[in-house]
This record gives structure tokens, sequence and C-alpha cells, in this order.
């Protein structure tokens, strides 16, 4: 029986590339994607998930859309990353899926008291969701199986010290990582291995289908950005790592270490910080990502993008 | 003609070290040392500065003691690193060596404004002294070369974001940083490289005087905390890395980069926050120290050794 | 037609007050009752709401459960100020009204939507509902007429800088200061000036009712502890000064001034800052209550509870 | 025999006022005046010191140059309330007294350990060279009596939080105040009751010397700055107050309380967060100045004006 996931995003050219491979990854059940402000305005990511998930066939798969906003914070978005859409790049259809009429949070809650069994969280955007949902129905925690999110890391990209996502909301990922629940991080130690440059893309491109087509241009469109902002020669594929993760455990390594997210500080606001030496005395709550198997990985994505229409 | 260096230390192994290279070195002319509340309380640090000059052979290089608390926070000692002395291990000798009368920070203001070309600082503990010499004596700016200390990095060993140095006085830290001067920092990733394991202890005792004996018997002990305290299986010298490009830049691989002291922060206090992946878009104001080569390292260290009494 | 009041509060022994004076005040319509974790945790004072709404013949109107945690930090109580219960002092009956079904940011969300007028929010415990309802429904804020709150001050009552309600949840209230919505601050500064003493609990139980007499009942347990926690000679009825001014605005006279609510501070967090001698420059957001107008404040109140079961 | 004061200041009009107060009053004997950044540059309060000792006819009483930088921040000044001179207003003479060649601190150090009686320190400025002086000579603490300062308060006027000379070097500040000295705050509160209106002008033109009439024309430009910035109508003595004290402790009522120097915040930095309620359960650590004796300040004042040249 496949693996019951929800994915929680803010598409985002990665998004986009997590959503097909899990998609098209038999060893897991997407039961819904719900959206999050991030690397563009709701709006944008709640439209966007629409479009990837019909691109990927997920015709039952309901899409909700979630919070706009930070839990306590103003939105920060990354228009020069992402473009002002989100996924700029490729030409982008009008989805024919339509949202749920429910907000993204209850949504989940909702799918969590009625599990059969426990669910796998699977967030590649700022944590408001997940963080809004832990507080607003706190009963939901025993059937959540655990929470493989993409954020973080021993440095930054937004700021010398803090990932995306995690700055983002940084108030909601400490709610997370303090939760008691299962988490493993794939921080950008273990996402900037995921690089996607010439070879990989025509390597996804063999898959020959319209979605490995589509994610063969959204690779070029963020390959560019990358470039252009931190010399990258090729494109991270971050998201994808995590679903990678939910779909198959053996395509990272981790480490079980104590983890605090730093919600003030002048320089280090949304630091994920790794205590690897121990110095805390402090027990271990987060699996951090180490080393990326990436056979397994572009094997795992390839398969997937065959899979798919 | 030799290049002229003040060592500000807190002696602490890898200090009496950094003192025993630069002491051997004909590259560097030590026109004083000075100590600081770091590693122990002041009282040991400047007796084991003492020490450890008298066995250098340093019979005519000033020993002045400084600050005996950071700027603003009262002191922090690392009593289960280096010992309640600072430098446990070895039988200490009385020395016959005795301290100035004048305060380190006032000494090294005097030697500065008589200087005959601009001396270079080489810090090995808390900045205290150094930031307290820019505040009190502003005009000696221009006869600072340049300055060489070991502090800070990407990771910490004091909390996970700080290393020791740094976090003891974050403040003078920040004050050095952004004072204008050229920093180069020695920071944990470059001096983690620098590990004396059995080989390379074999290796300095080949020297083959009391010094080479000596450094042996603080680098059991040094081996011995990093062991049970870090499970490290050879002693880092990180002081001495400060000391080695002072007298030969090409020690160490360095990066230009905007590097900033967060001074608050629940659990970020006294990290070095670098900017490698240039987010900030500010000036750079250190280099960052990269890769060591450690053949030069430790030829340096053992021909320095040989020539020490 | 009277005036649409929604009372959002931690009851709590001046939330009890709060509620009786609106009810038995014509001038306005109590559209609902939301709770939230405060003065006690949630059951509490959700219970507490159902006694004291019967108690004051509320029979039509809903009580509902709100937020039973702060928006990003963990539950503070006051059990040595309100007891564990929150309403410590006279016997409670157990109450025959249910709660709704609904979570109260919800019920407060469709009440606004549907509203005819708009409507004035009362909260007098921590902001988290109202700082909830302003983040999940942007679109309500046009329905809210202003928000009149108890809260704040120019110095503390849980901390030296801190009044409770503020320092529960301050990242709640300082969205709630910046919502850009009218915001009137019943503070410490103005409640600490509605003392009832000997001479007006006599007053209030003339009033003769049953609700009267629950009153002073009330007031004799709060002066308790008023008198041995801060040295108070009378209870400072903080919540009822709030929906005082709900129901008239002669009660107190206010300040339009730039108020901020610091969150972070080693000794100031939760305090609301505020710019007096206007060095800010920043234009005014709140009306901060000054002086209490004692005749008008007693006599509504007296009359209230002569209205009262 | 008189008591021993020193005066450490940043003239500043009231400042001035400050040290015509004690040099013109028997009952004190100032051993020096030291001063620092504050109100203007150094530079400008060491000269406004020279002059204002000359004209105080303190012929023997040595002036020496303090910090010219807030401990670990860099200086911020206040040219829109004292001019850029830090003296505007009368015309000033070029003084013929001669500053001292040591360091404002380094003196204070070397009269409280020649000291045959404990002294008292009377700071009127950021606290900078109080605080440097515990730190780097902490062996003199013994020698001194007490503190007297102008400083803080329960609101700020360079902040809405913070007093002027607190929020300038709060560091210091925290220095002082945590060092088990005993501290006397003359705060805003205090000295917002010692205004100078027309009446206490004419009241100390009245004390006929050239001093009186210096003072007057220090009044009118200081009350014409306080009026178009805060609206005041007659100009607060603010340092006069804290010289008072150190005359005659009659001149104003203190309560001995716990108060701590907030160092972060993002709207009170540089605050005097002063526990009334005592809601902390701290040991006071501070008497904190409540009620002027309005007769005795400003007849001590007359009579100190009348003694002066
Ligand atoms: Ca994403
Ligand atoms: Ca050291
Ligand atoms: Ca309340
Ligand atoms: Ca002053």
């Amino acid at each position: 029986m496949p693996k019951p996931i929800i994915m929680d995003c803010d598409p985002g050219h990665d998004d986009a590339i997590a959503i097909f491979l899990a998609a098209g990854s038999p060893e897991v059940d997407i039961q819904a994607i719900t959206t999050v402000s991030g690397n563009a305005r709701i709006e944008h990511t709640t439209k966007n998930a629409l479009i990837v998930a019909e691109m990927a066939g997920l015709r039952n798969v309901p899409v909700a859309e979630g919070a706009g906003e930070p839990l306590v914070r103003t939105a920060v978005t990354a228009p020069h990353i992402h473009g002002e859409t989100g996924l700029e790049g490729p030409e982008l259809p009008e989805p024919e899926k339509i949202v749920e009429g429910q907000h993204g949070v209850d949504l989940t809650a909702e799918l969590l008291l009625h599990a059969e069994e426990p669910i796998t969280l699977v967030p590649t955007g700022p944590l408001t969701n997940i963080a809004w949902l832990l507080k607003r129905y706190p009963g939901v925690k025993k059937n959540i199986k655990d929470i493989v999110l993409m954020g973080g890391g021993s440095y930054g990209n937004w700021t010398p010290a803090a990932e995306f996502n995690i700055y983002a909301d940084p108030e909601a990922a400490r709610i997370v990582f303090e939760s008691g629940l299962p988490v493993t991080m794939a921080g950008l130690d273990l996402t900037h291995q995921a690089l996607a440059g010439d070879e990989e893309k025509e390597f996804l491109r063999g898959a020959g289908t319209k979605a490995a087509a589509f994610t063969a241009e959204l690779l070029d469109y963020f390959a560019g950005t990358y470039r252009s902002l931190f010399g990258f020669f090729a494109a991270p594929l971050h998201d994808a790592c995590a679903a990678a993760f939910s779909i198959n455990e053996n395509v990272f390594s981790t480490e079980h270490l104590p983890v605090n997210v730093e919600t003030s500080g002048t320089y280090t606001m949304g630091m994920t910080v790794i205590d690897s030496l121990q110095t805390t005395g402090k027990a271990p709550n987060v699996h951090v990502a180490r080393d990326l198997n990436n056979d397994v990985f572009w094997s795992m994505l390839k398969k997937a993008l065959e899979r798919l229409p």
C-alpha cells in the first residue's frame, strides 16, 4: 500500500519538480496539496499548484489554499529567483482544476483526523501552515507520521545565515522544530548536492513526457537565476530532495542532532542552528540531511517523469 | 628586516605553541606579548605568558597584563579544555621573568605610536584588548599594519554557532571586525585542519629541544580534552595558525568576504556571520581563512622548535 | 439601535464584570463572546464565560472557544491572581448554556462578514484571537468599527514593563496595534484609577441583584490577591474599563499617540511603548486612555447590575 | 569638612549649571571634573568644562578629558538640544585653564586610590567613564562612596523609552547599575519637576553675579529648544538635580528599587526598567528619585550662584 503524504508548497520551480516526483512515484499517495505564501504571493503559488497538479495527472488530489502571510510577520517573496509568478520560464497553461473552498490548514486537519494510518507531511515552503495546524488542531499530532521538509542548513541563501523558507517564517519553523514530531530537514548542505546541469537536464529530458519537457524548461529558467545571483553552474533541486526522501529514505543520509531556530539576532534571524559538535547537551530533535546519493536521486526522478503524462 | 608583531593571547595550550612558533621564526620580531582573560583567568594567562616567553628565550620581550574582563560582559573561561591554570599537562616552572608595570593596552599603544613601521597584531584570545586599544587610542590605527587573529569560523565550538574567542567578548570582536583595518580570520574551518595526531607529535618531538618536549606534553593534554569533549582524534593547533600566517602568508589561503559579528540572538551570540554567497551586497572586510597547507605549517613549526632552547 | 460589539475575553474576575456591564447596558448589543487562554487555561476561561453569560441572562448570545495558546509562544496563566479556575471566590454554578461548535475566530469572522454595520471588538484578554482573525480573514477588516481593548500602559504588572495581556502574546498585540484599525487602549494607567474599595463594593451591592452579589464576591477575592501581591487597598476593574468605553466614550479621556509593542528585549518584552513626548515622529495609531471619570464609570456599572437578573 | 565629589559630565547647559551649583556650595569639594562624549563631541564638552570651571572660579580643580566614544557603540550627540558646541546661547570666552594630560578615567582612578575618604561620583552624561573605571580599575570600588547620576527614568526623551544619557551608552549604564555600588538615579520623572520658567530665571538672576547672568543666558537657549521640541514652557535643570543631591539629600525623596538597564529591544534600548510594583522579586539596587523639594532646590541654586564670581 502506498505511503500517504500531504505536500505543502509554494511553487516555485523546485516545488513543481517535487510534485512531479511524488506524483510519478507509486510508493507514495498524495492526499492533498496545500499552498503557502513564499516564493510568490499566495494567489500565484495556489494557481501554480493547480497547474502542476493538472500536468501531473493528479485529477483527484485536492489543492487547497493555505496561509497568505507568515504567522506574525509580513510576507517576503523571491521574485528575483522564481520570477513574479513564482514559475517563470515555461508558458503556463490556464488550469481547469479548481481550488478547494476549504482553507489548506483545515483540509489538512480533516485528512489527519480521518486518516487510517499516520500521514507524512512534506512542506517545501515556509512552515506557516504546519505551525498553524499544530497550534489550531493540537489533536492531530498523533496522526502525523513525520515531517520531511526542505529548509535551513548550516548556512543561508537569503541571508548569510538563513535559508529562504525558514527566514520567511522563523516563528513557524521554531514551532515545527520544537513540536516533538520526527522532523527530517533537507537543508542547503544537502540540496546544493542535487545540481541539475546540462547532463542532468539531458538525462531528465530523456524521460520523454510532457512533464519532463516542462521540467527542462523550469530548470533552464531556474539555472539562469542561480547562475546570475549565486554564480552556480547548475540549478539545485531543493524541494525535490524532500519529496525524494518521503518516497525512499535511502536517497540521503541523515544525522540526528539538536537544532534550534533563531528568531532574533541582528544577522542570524531565520538560521537553523545545528549542534554538530554536541556542545549544548540537548536531545536531538531533527534528522539533518547529510549526503545525497545522486544515483538514487536522479534515477527516481527520471522514472517518475517517465510515468507522468 | 624581520616583520614586527605584537602577540595578544590567553595561554592556553595553543597560544603557547603560537608563541614558540613566532619566537623561533626569524621572519618576525615579537615586540611585546600582552595577555587577556580567556582560556583562564587573567592572573593565570599572564603567568603562563611569562613561563612560555621565558622557555622561548624571549628575554627582552616585554610581557604586559591586559584586560581581566570583557568590555561589557563578565568573564567566561574554559577550564574543561585547558585546565584551571590554562596550561594543564606539563609541569610548569616558576618564571623568573616579570610582568611589566604598564597595562597591556597602554604598552601596545606606546609601541604603535613609536613604531618605525606599521605593526601586525596577532590576537589569539578574546579581542578585548584590541577593541579597547582602538577605542582608547584611535590615533594608533595608522600604525597597525593588519590584524591576524584566531577566532570565529562558519560554526562554533563553545556553542553550535560561536567559537570561544568571539563568544567571550562579542562586542570587542565587532569593534575589531568593523574597524576598517585589514583583518585575517583563522577560524575553526581552518584550525581544525591543523591537527596534531601521533604522527605530528612524533615529528615535532624530533626537533629535539626542551621547547619541543614541552610542546609534546601540551599536545598530550590538549588532545585528551579534545578527544573526550568533541570526539577528536588529534588536537587542533588553533592559535598557531594565526601566528603562522603572520610569519608566512602561504600557510593558508583566504577569501575576502563580508563578515559580521552577531552580538545578540538567542542561539547565535558570538557567531561570525560569513557572507560566502554574497547575499548582503556589503563590501568585504575580512580575509577568511580557507585551506591550510599542512606541509608548510608543520615544517615551519618544526623548524621554529629546533631553533628554540 | 444599540451598538454591536463582540467581547473576546479570558474570565477572569474583571472580565466577568466587563460582561455584566455590557450585558446590562442597553446602549450595546453583544453579538458573541469568544474566549482565549489567558488568566486561566482555555477550558476554564470558556466555562467561566458560559457561567457569566448565563448569570447575565445572555441566553441568545453565542459563546465560542478561541485560541488555547498564543500565536507563537506557549501559554502563560495567572493562577496567583485569579485562582486556578480563573474565577476563584464565589461558588460557581454548572452552566446549562453550551459552547458553540465553531472556533471563536471563525465565528467572529462570520459575524463580521454578515454584519449590517461595522462591529466594535472588545478584547479583554491576550490578543491572540484578534490577531489570528486579521491574519486568517484579512477581508473582515472593513467590518470592524474599532477595537477597544484592555492591556498595556506605561508600566507593567506582570513584569516591570509589561502588562499581562500584552506580555502573554506580544506578537498578537503587535499585529493588532499595527493593523491600521482604530485602537483604544485602556492600560494600567487608566485601570488603576477604577479601584473598587469597600465604599465602591457597598455601592455596587446596592444594585440588589444576584449579579451584583456575585460581583461583590468576585471583588472580595480579587481585592485579596491585589492586596497581598501588589499592596493595593482596592481591586482595579481593568476589563470593565474597556467595556465601559465601548458603551460610553465619556467614561475616560484619551490621547492619540504612536504606540509600539516590544516583542524582544531582555527586560521589556510585552511593553507598550507610548510616544508621549512625540520623539519618534511616527503617526499616532492608538487612542491611549488617560483619565477615568469615576462618577460616570461607577454609575454605569451600578445601573447595569440593577438591570441584570 | 566638605564632602569630596568628582563630577563627570558632557556640558551641556544643565551640566554647566550643575557645576556652578557644586562650585558654589561649601558642603562639597570638587576633586576633579572629567568629560565624556554626549551632548556634543568630546572636544566640545572638554572645552566647555574648562570654560565653566573657570567661570566658577575652580582654578585648582583639574579638568581631564575622558571617553570620546561609548564603550562599544558609536557616539550619539544632541545638537538639536544643546547646539553644535553643546553650550549654544551665551557668548563663550576662550578658557585660559588647560586640560590635564592624563585621561579622565586614569585621573579618577588615581584620585580614588589616594583618597582619604570615599568619594561621591556625580556623572551627568553617558556613563562611559564610570563603567570604564570599574572595568579597568576594579580595585577603586571600595573608595567610591556612592554614585549620584542624572539619567533614565520611567520614560524617555531620546526615544519614548530611553533618556539620552542611558541611551547613548546603555552597556556602560548596565555596568554601573549592576556594580553593587550605591546608585542614586535622578531620572526624568524627577528632573522634569525642576523647571526654570520666567519666575525661576528672574529669581536666579537675582543672585547678581556673572555666573548667574551666564546661567540665565543658558536657560534662555535651553528653554527655547525644550519649547520647540517637546512643547515645554520651561527648561528642566536635569543635571543640577544630581549635583544638588550630592550636596543635600533632602532636595528630593527616593525609593530603593530594583532597576535594570535594557541593552537590547527594538523600541526600548537604553530604558531604565524600574520595578515599582516589585514584580521581579529582585533586590533593590537603585535609589530612584521621586519628588523634588522645589524650595530647597531653587534656594540652594540661588545661594550657590551668589557665592560664585
Ligand atoms: Ca519551495
Ligand atoms: Ca587562545
Ligand atoms: Ca481579562
Ligand atoms: Ca549632561
